[in-house]
């Protein structure tokens, strides 16, 4: 899917770390919402309160999941599960552009 | 208008400047269509197509119109107009939330 097609778009950007990692929320006729961001290279550690799918649309990060002991790589193309109520760890290296869809 | 209602968003982002202007592009049912984007601090030279509004959501940026020799400040709540087929200059100097108009 290329487009998300009759949903509402929140004009204010969501901003964090500077600006350095930003998104907008998209919201949908059945009460679900994704945000689309970027993030420029860093590294980053965020928290959840519902779960969140992230797919990557563009670039490549590591990515260290709560329990885990190890990082691993995401790159254009894959996604992965955060757990609600959990940190994650981020190593951004490219330009990120990401998908995350909330699980509510 | 803080939301922009039953609209297309294109998933991909718009990435220029190695990630430092970065935007989503969002179509309406008339046809029509604006990019919402985040410019972090730098100085960046556009060129346009169609003639654009830039309005300002969040931040302060100088803007240097074709034809003028003098910069001027824009900051949230504001916006300026810039002719079809033109180039015009920008710096910015705090994050900029910005939503842009193509007049086509």
């Amino acid at each position: 899917m290329k487009n998300f097609e009759n949903v509402s778009v929140i004009k204010q950007a969501n901003i964090y770390f500077e600006g350095k990692v930003t998104s907008r929320t998209v919201l949908f006729n059945d009460g679900s919402r994704k945000t689309l961001g970027i993030m420029l290279p860093g590294d980053y550690e965020f928290g959840t309160a519902a779960a969140e799918v992230m797919e990557m649309l563009a670039g490549e990060m590591a990515v260290l999941l709560p329990g885990q002991s190890e990082w691993r790589t995401y790159k254009s193309g894959e996604q992965f599960e955060v757990p609600a109520n959990s940190k994650f760890k981020l190593k951004v290296n490219t330009v990120v552009d990401y998908c995350c869809s909330y699980i509510e």
